[in-house]
């Protein structure tokens, strides 16, 4: 066997040794190709959840899986005579997170470019793709020309990646979905910024989720991942901060792809629940600060109609009608509070899956999702509840599931006496290549 | 994911669970029908590798396998009016060790049935079949007919295992050797007491190799094998006994297949190295107690000439013309000694690995091997070496070779001053049930 040879790789991994260069080009790219089978690469990626990567690995590897595919550049983009700073957000994904709908509006509204390339939803977490698709005419699939044009015209953009970016990644991402290798913080690092640096965007803040409702559910492995993200971006030449918040507790109030459209225009109404504008105006004032405005008051254009504006813009721009009105369950089904109290807890993964189970999401990818799906919590964290007063209203299509969701929701609820809470979107944690 | 998802099994094991028998039954049963993916299982594999398998486990991953096909059953079997005892011989594997070759005869000559299912060679150590494939008409593949009318005339039988014998274990070996996770001591003692168990002996010896020309390197990772296997076969009703033995130097002068075969007529003739001589007698005498005769003594039948009569009597008996000439390489090549004194080490690895390169074994399931090449070396540990003499005699039908295995042979020898050295074929420990 040569040191190129996949079973090599895999045994030298398996042994713990550091892969070369040469070993991770190889079987990235053999992989890819399809040179390399699916049972070697799952084996080796098994080996890497065992034995992890070393930072010169995790960068190669990285490097490696941008280049299978095309590597988008705006660094000439213009609006008039003016330069435009892209700068982008990705949040490794939480329940209830609608933050990049207000978000990309309301930092381009300030004349940034923002270059959201997003993904679809799998599991109990929901897709900005898939909320943005519950407005009517609205399409995902843009050309990186009409992209461009986009970036430099509105501003904000949000797009389905295309399949020459990164093509590495979507490949061994199906893999690790079907064998048990999703949870590595080298694969999901190189996961996440194999697609944002091949993106193209010059900066980048990150919202690295923390909690129950989490990929990862404690605060040092999230912290692991964030330190991680942020070194791979900054030796590529991004400018990268991340945050670290709770996900213990659903975002906002809405779960589910149409509702949480609703929430958002609330939200750039200037109104809204206080979790979702105080973590949006947070994540929005990183990014100004990384496009060289960090004296911009990111609360005015909320306040003013910008934000809304920049939003119609970029509905429209994308074939969708800002105007049209938002497709509403055929079904609906309320969960009563069963004491009174204060509620001092609400699972975010209960909810998700919640939503998941009436509609919302998909068990296989490329299934379709139910835009009229989803949950509305009435209290938020901290808030008094009353027994036998409506805590939760289910949304659906397919009436039948709402048994099944409300099994998942059983245990989710925790009222009590008043403590101190931890709301949603707390910033824990803020890391930067500094 | 239900507990019996593939995925959640996958995920069990990785983090370090123990699988329930109903996920063991439900995982084995489905990659053999098809119905998890070769990619799941790899992942899987990789995963026991890391964390290992419960006793409980490997019983079950055992009898999982064996539940994929047929077991035999030689209860009944019977010489005239005497019921016969099944005793087999297993190795894990060792260059120059062609042990059951005079071993299955020798035990058959007092009366005793030897059901050997054996496999070819794939890498630095040689198969059985393939050695006695290099006997003119001999052929290794018969029905459980053939094989039970043969063990009840003959008494000794070497045939190739079937395809219905545990071919989950078929399967997964073949995995296993292509995803690095080969090298996992509840993975080998299930592989082969599968075979085993199925096979239908009554009773079984383990010759369980250590040193650089074994699979397993070190004496506790061997014992460990030795013992794993030991409680398996016991659980099972196989009365089994396991011997620990040197395999740092290759057994007897000979390497490849018809050169074993002709070593093998030396020891069957009364002659032969004193290591292949003395080891057969060991494990003839440990398989003879298993039987019920521990007062023999198994030289007896060497020196008188029914050893080879049993020899001859079951390569007949499987077409083979015991009186037919070995079929003898067109090219050979001969390497000196470098130095004189004391032949003190011959590494085992890399004779075998020469033998293989010149065409003894194979690089890929099925392909077909040379019956003519392999190694003679023409000192023994222990032994004087001069300067400028030959040491190794190189055997193939393709001269091209010979460079290659000249290399492999480089650093195989080392001569110097007398001392004390360990023989191959040495026993270094007994382990058996009580």
């Amino acid at each position: 066997m040569s040191a190129l040879d996949a079973v090599s790789i895999i045994v030298a991994k398996r042994d713990g040794a550091e892969l070369s260069d040469a070993q991770i080009d190889h079987i990235v790219a053999g992989y890819t190709s399809g040179a390399v089978a699916e049972e070697q690469m799952s084996a080796l990626l098994m080996a890497i959840v065992w034995r992890g990567m070393s930072r010169r690995e995790i960068v190669r590897w990285t490097d490696a899986m941008i280049a299978t595919g095309t590597r988008l550049d705006f660094t000439g983009l213009r609006r008039g005579d003016a330069a435009l700073r892209t700068v982008d957000k990705h949040s490794t994904g939480g329940v209830g997170d609608k933050i990049t709908l207000p978000l990309g509006p309301l930092v381009a509204s300030y004349g940034v470019a923002v270059p959201q390339l997003s993904g679809r939803g799998l599991g109990h977490t929901g897709g900005t793709l898939d909320k943005l698709e519950a407005i009517s005419g609205w399409r995902a699939d843009l050309t990186v020309a009409q992209m461009t044009r986009q970036l430099a015209d509105v501003g904000a953009v949000v797009c389905a990646a295309g399949a020459d970016l990164a093509p590495a990644d979507r490949k061994i991402y199906a893999l690790r979905d079907v064998t048990g290798t999703v949870e590595s913080i080298p694969l999901l690092a190189s996961s996440i910024m194999s697609k944002k640096i091949a993106e193209g965007t010059a900066a980048l803040v990150l919202d690295v989720k923390t909690g129950s409702g989490a990929f990862l559910k404690t605060f040092d492995e999230s912290a692991e991942l964030a330190r991680t993200m942020v070194e791979l971006g900054t030796d590529a030449g991004v400018a990268t901060t991340a945050l670290i918040t709770d996900m213990n507790t659903p975002l906002g109030r809405t779960a589910g792809n149409a509702l949480e459209v609703a929430e958002t225009l609330e939200v750039l109404d200037g109104g809204g629940p206080a979790d979702v504008v105080d973590l949006t105006l947070t994540l929005a004032h990183e990014m100004l600060c990384l496009a060289g405005l960090p004296d911009v008051d990111p609360a005015s254009n909320l306040r003013n109609g910008r934000a809304m504006d920049s939003w119609r813009s970029m509905v429209a721009a994308q074939g969708g009608d800002p105007a049209a009105p938002l497709p509403t369950a055929r079904h609906t089904d309320v969960v009563v509070a069963e004491s009174t109290g204060i509620l001092t807890g609400l699972d975010a993964m209960a909810v998700g899956r919640a939503a998941w189970l009436l509609g919302a999401g998909r068990t296989t990818p490329g299934a379709p999702v139910q835009a009229e799906a989803g949950v509305i919590w009435h209290a938020g964290l901290g808030e008094s509840v009353r027994a036998g007063r409506p805590l939760f209203t289910l949304h659906t299509q397919t009436p039948d599931r709402f048994d099944s969701a409300r099994v998942a929701l059983a245990d989710a609820v925790e009222v009590g006496e008043p403590r101190q809470v931890t709301a949603a979107g707390t910033v824990l944690a803020r890391v930067d290549s500094t």
